[in-house]
């Protein structure tokens, strides 16, 4: 783990990293020491480790929480290099999807084999940052919707440290998912989009029902995809507090 | 509006009354004076108003948001006297169902019937009570759950000084909920427990889409009708806090 910047502002100290080939950002309340809880975020399609959607919600964890916050670049999004096999099915799938075909199963086909990838990233990222004194190894949870989910769901699913989850804008399209889900047993907030124009809801509300978790909540809003209300995000405060606190 | 008992404990009074021929019960804060929100809650099916799970909520409302809280006795429950058209409906419904109908229609069909007398109560209720100097003509909340949604549904439709409710563990299996759903346009916080045996999850569903309300959340947790999460409550007083406070 190398570090290549640093920085502090409302309290809150941004750390730039890279593990191997993974960028990543981590944020902790300034001056802290010692253990303490630690979200994970994943960012969704198109965006990376810094989106200002990762961004605002890292600050408000660190901020009102006290919380240890780390967010890396998915393959292929932010600071890391095209992948030629990713783009080769990105266009094959914009092509299926212009000739009629469902975008919803293509889309998480593919976040299942992206997540081949990030799932052992991501539990390599945990190792590395839980050995920081000012991380620790304290309760972890993870936070991701859309393209968050859809990688999130088999990482919870593989992660035994992460003990509870906000999920959500995501499917059962895909085989995998449903089986990842059905290995989940932490507290899940899952978030669907009532409008959800990328995701049905049919299959929003079969990935809600697939988690075996005891304790899991749907919250659902009207809206499109990219239309959740900032309500939400005080609620998945109060559930990270509750489970991680 | 004759008050028949006062008592105050834990910071908290209690005046119970009648209105006419209707029993009801009023929380407000020890010493409070001038206007308040106030919240109607509206218990279940042969509940009452002072039931363990209204009286409960009622106490962290006025404790801990300063709101007044009231509720009443729907007929033929609680105080008031046994009715005789609805002790024959109620056999008959019960007769149905053993020759194999569908009990959920006859709930809602059932609860239609009985919301043609509480929504007039119930805005009676109000009306007195706002007259009261320690509560006010502030803004008003809705709760009520089951019994509490098929009556709360037509109550919020028609009375606009109700600005944002909590409803839940109900379908639309009436027509009358859905037209009624459809003429809600405050802010709604739904129940769903996601394996209800009482509510057909398609049914909470659907009544949940017929909420003509721009801000509408869907709340659902696994369990059965009678076992909705503690965490509930306090996001309920949170919506509460929000919309009225």
């Amino acid at each position: 783990m190398r570090f290549t910047s640093q920085t502090t502002s409302d309290g809150i100290r941004e750390q730039l990293f890279t593990l191997g080939e993974i960028p990543g950002a981590l944020w902790t309340p300034e001056g802290a020491t010692g253990p303490r809880p630690l979200v994970l975020m994943g960012h969704g399609g198109g965006q990376h480790k810094k989106a200002p959607g990762i961004l605002f919600r890292a600050h408000r964890f660190v901020a009102e929480c006290g919380f240890a916050v780390v967010a890396v670049d998915v393959p292929a999004h932010g600071d890391r290099p095209k992948d030629e096999e990713y783009g080769r099915i990105a266009a094959e799938n914009g092509a299926r999807v212009e000739a009629g075909e469902e975008l919803a199963p293509l889309v998480a086909d593919f976040q299942a084999l992206v997540a081949r990838r990030t799932v052992p990233e991501w539990r390599a990222v945990l190792d590395a940052v839980q050995r920081l004194e000012h991380v620790g190894d304290g309760p972890v949870g993870y936070w991701g919707v859309s393209l968050g989910c859809g990688l999130g769901v088999p990482f919870v699913a593989a992660e035994p440290r992460v003990r509870a989850a906000v999920l959500g804008l995501g499917g059962a399209s895909a085989t995998a998912a449903v089986e990842a889900a059905a290995r989940i047993t932490v507290p899940v907030e899952f978030l669907v989009q009532w409008d959800d124009e990328r995701v049905p809801r049919a299959q929003s509300l079969a990935l809600f029902d697939a988690l075996a978790s005891a304790e899991k909540t749907l919250h659902a809003n009207p809206g499109k995809h990219g239309e959740m209300p900032a309500f939400e995000l005080d609620s998945a405060l109060r559930f990270f507090a509750r489970h991680l606190g």
